[in-house]
């Protein structure tokens, strides 16, 4: 089943929401409302409900919703229910900070390769894994089913890096260097620009100010 | 002037056409149309000419947007026309990338304090700032001025260096700790978990291979 133009925001709110009902899970909470759970996300409840019927029906009239299925739904609709292979691709700082990063095993993504061209880097080893240079990734995206590829190099550096990934197999590229990259139509390509979220903020506080 | 209900989307958009306005700016482009900007930045037209509303007008008809002009609009309502100072809180690997990511200094976030409880890392030196314990951050924040925040420690203390920020005096907080986090209403909070960027790529993957 394929679901058109589901807006991107409600796919970032699907993982809000599969997170506390996880916690909620995992305090043995059987139902909840969406009132309940609006208020437990800090969203509203119209929206909730909204996101939800993108993809089906989900609530019990009168009840509200059963917590471990809809997070079971939720995580088969983010596709959390199986394993997914990632190629890091730099380890300096955020690179370091990526790989030791707890949220991403959690949800089934595990970093089966890491690769850096740094020759002070390459051939150490780290929680069992060697980073090896840059050239062996067509051979190690093959052989660990690698799908999804993380680029943590400097700006200058990271279309290169997009274009072996891409050329490599990988289907998926999670990006933060701050630069803009093309890839293929078919490739899916996401851009995490920390300094946006800090904009966000002055907008913020200089509109309070004013 | 305040601007009512501006989606947190199109601040983030604004947050984009800056950029690419700077890059062409550089490049000393005098004029430039909405389609042009569209396809420059990867969004459409329509898109670009309704954000751009909600603050004024600034196209003229016949012409376009003038780069210049647009781009110190834009960095005056993103507020970076002036400099913001940041207290980072935690230097691990992630408190480390981003103390040394550049895009932050760019854009007028300059680190003016680093502070870690970790006996191994206070008073060490990076780039000529002392990293100091956790109970300098009034001091700290009353001396250079600090308004922003940044929470790069595990998610078991987040809220604890959360209310640590606010009682000393910060106005907004970036955190990067995979924690739901409570702030008085006269603080503004933003979150970045990274695990949801992949969480999306993996939508977008299951669907393609549906």
């Amino acid at each position: 089943m394929k679901f058109l133009k589901i807006p991107e925001a409600t796919i970032k709110r699907l993982s809000v929401y599969a997170r506390y009902l996880s916690n909620l899970d995992a305090q043995d909470r059987r139902v909840i409302s969406s009132a309940e759970l609006a208020e437990e996300c800090g969203m509203n409840a119209a929206q909730i409900r909204k996101d939800l019927a993108y993809f089906g029906e989900f609530g019990i009239r009168g009840i509200g919703y059963y917590v471990s299925n809809l997070r079971a739904e939720l995580s088969r609709l983010l596709a959390l229910d199986r394993e997914w292979r990632v190629a890091l691709v730099g380890f300096g700082n955020l690179g370091s900070a990526l790989f030791h990063y707890r949220g991403f095993a959690r949800q089934g993504f595990r970093v089966a390769a890491i690769v850096d061209d740094d020759p002070t880097k390459s051939g150490r080893h780290v929680d069992g894994l060697e980073i090896l240079p840059l050239a062996e990734l067509p051979r190690l995206v093959k052989q660990h089913g690698i799908q999804i590829g993380v680029i943590a190099v400097p700006a200058a550096a990271a279309q290169a890096v997009a274009d072996r990934l891409v050329a490599a197999g990988v289907r998926a590229i999670l990006n933060f260097a701050p630069a803009r990259l093309t890839v293929p139509k078919d490739v899916r390509l996401q851009n995490v620009d920390l300094s946006i979220e800090l904009e966000n903020l002055s907008f913020h506080l200089a509109q309070s100010s004013r």
